[in-house]
């Protein structure tokens, strides 16, 4: 069903749901700022996949699936509202054509919420074997099976056009933490010419499947504030519907984290959402918010999840500690998630213990709805005109080890 | 909430749904036949925890947890009605300290229908090291660390007392396939001396945790029809509450199973439930339903589920095979659970083949799901006298290989 809206200065539009058997009208993506509390700022954003409310955590969903979570659970349990797929891993498997062949990654996977997909272009720096960076773009070798590939700015754009992400990334270069000024200057201007192939790229071809496919540039410049700013520069240049800063958490300091991702939305414009590539753990979460951040997504809450890191509104457990053996307290007292009330702490050390599946499925759940309750929370109280209080007290408790 | 029932002329008795904090009064387990068609039953089996529709299948949960299955997806997709502990895993972790604590399995694990254990006979014989078998027990060796155990009838029986579970199985020596007669018949008379050892340890103690535990003999006897005879006829004079065939599905041939089921079947009380342990393949479960068989355990579903291997209505998947690759279609049009429609073949081969978490527990999933509506199914047109019919139109289509 589709409705005229008129959302801001830049247009009418129609706001459009999507729904499998009935596409409808196309929109460019829309950001609309709600309430703002300092540098923070409670938002939305609207994609033909539907609203996301901002400040927003994005699960990791890097080969078409969060790990160890189903989709119901991803939204009944998290209340996940846009997921990320990684277009490095899903070029390699599935690939395109099987991709295309199901409708996009939406239909495939079967989540028809939002979908943002990185470009893919931190994979090739870090896992793929003998890459070569060239002007026309990277020669790389699978990590998988060794076969050789090339990923220009080009061919990323139309990988992500049959992936079919909501918000895809431009296809950027990522220099290794530390890097000296001159390595880190070349890098970015790289990456901003191929920004421009991007954005010309996507610009001839269409949306694959009916809905729009919006463009997210990102700010690179490693921690050089010179190259920062004129990255940040460049960027809002082009008056993209959103911007990404990258090459941040990368091993820096983490005052020197914050500090460059307060220098870049200095700079960046406030009317479209700014997203934090990468970030962060719940801590990083508050402060950058703080700093004017709308989206985040990280690893962290599945990956230390699988790992027996709980992240609780209580502070940090490691749940394979003794200590835990016969706590049959809930996962979670102040978490309101099904699964965070319902399992105790002592039977999830038993199922990390015991090696058992189902502790990582609990662990992956519990982090990723306790990170969905802050940015909810966060927001909350950004509408609220409270979150500087709640984020003093938030800090210290989260990041306490039980 | 208790109500009084006549169930049977065994005598009046409260029948009572155990709740958190209102644990009703005890009853003895009770088994009702509804209807039979040839050899097969249609009944329910009453517990303290809740009834049981027969015939019925009993996902294995080893220790503490059906193997990627949440305790939700269980009831809500599955529809388990009852599942399996092993005594010798919970044993092992979290052990019975953990679980006196926690007040019995079912508390420590969040389920609140019919759990059965297994005595960890098999366990012992199969998976531990350094195994002496004794009059009084058997010497064993932990898998885990190598740390020393005895297992006896009376410490099996403390064991499982402890856990908690509603039906609780003898202690049993089980003999490999093949054995000669000779060991087959000293190794039938030990689990008969043991079996009344277990009788009499668990009538001078009490039920742990407010709610009747009922002991479940088993006939063992290898493949030699005068001891298989013998021991049915011994197992039958105790008058249990209910009696299982331990001992098949061990590397003989399928005939042979099938033959020894039948004998058994036609020994063992037909006012008592019928537990065929460790059987089997959906088509074996037909076949034995229609030998008398009312309860059947095994860890195909889920053990194959995790390598590929998917039992569907249209018949068997191996779902890396690359025909798969494009299959859009569903898991399995003809089975009524949410997931086996809602994720296509394509995306469960992709999540095989890329060793994604989730395609283990779609297909432990679907493939629980799929036991659990074959035997209602059963029931079903054992309830309407069609179950010949059925079987034989079954047949065939489960075992094709698509």
């Amino acid at each position: 069903m589709a409705k005229i809206a008129d959302i801001g200065p830049d247009s009418v539009r129609f706001v459009c749901m999507w729904k499998k058997d009935d596409i409808c009208k196309m929109a460019v993506l829309a950001f609309n700022i709600e309430s703002e509390s300092g540098k923070a700022r409670a938002g939305n954003i609207q994609t033909d996949h539907g609203t996301i409310q901002t400040p927003i955590f994005m699960p990791v969903g890097t080969v078409g699936s969060v790990k160890a979570v189903t989709q119901q659970q991803l939204k009944l349990d998290v209340q996940a509202q846009i997921i990320l797929g990684n277009t490095y891993h899903l070029y390699l498997r599935p690939g395109t054509e099987v991709l295309e062949a199901a409708g996009g990654l939406h239909q495939f996977m079967g989540w028809d919420r939002p979908i943002l997909t990185d470009s893919g272009g931190y994979q090739v720096f870090s896992l793929a074997a003998n890459r070569k960076i060239k002007e026309e773009g990277v020669i790389f070798q699978s990590h998988i099976d060794g076969s050789k590939h090339l990923f220009s700015p080009e061919s990323v754009m139309d990988i992500q056009r049959s992936i079919g992400a909501d918000i895809i990334m431009a296809f950027d270069e990522c220099p290794p933490y530390p890097s000296d000024h001159n390595y880190a200057k070349k890098s970015m201007e790289l990456t901003h010419r191929w920004l421009t192939r991007c954005f010309d790229r996507l610009a001839e071809t269409p949306d694959k499947y009916g809905y729009t496919q919006n463009l997210f540039p990102i700010v690179q410049g490693s921690t050089f504030k010179d190259l920062r700013t004129a990255s940040c520069e460049f960027i809002a240049s082009k008056n993209a519907v959103g911007n990404a800063i990258g090459g941040l958490s990368v091993g820096e300091p983490i005052e020197m984290m914050y500090e460059f991702t307060d220098l870049c939305c200095s700079i960046l414009p406030a009317n479209k959402p700014r997203y934090l590539m990468g970030v962060g753990t719940p801590w990083n979460l508050l402060e950058c918010i703080d700093l004017g951040i709308d989206m985040f997504d990280c690893v962290m809450p599945t990956r230390n999840g699988r790992n027996g890191m709980l992240f609780t509104t209580q502070g940090v457990i490691n749940i394979r500690n003794k200590k835990w053996e016969k706590d049959f307290s809930p996962i979670d007292i102040g978490l309101p998630s099904e699964p965070s009330q319902y399992y105790s702490k002592a039977y999830m050390r038993h199922l990390f213990v015991a090696g058992e599946i189902l502790g990582l499925q609990l662990a992956s759940i519990h982090n990723l709805s306790f990170y969905l309750w802050l940015v909810g929370e966060a927001r909350k109280h950004i509408l609220q005109n409270t979150f500087t209080a709640f984020k003093q007290q938030m800090l210290p408790i989260l990041q306490q080890r039980l």
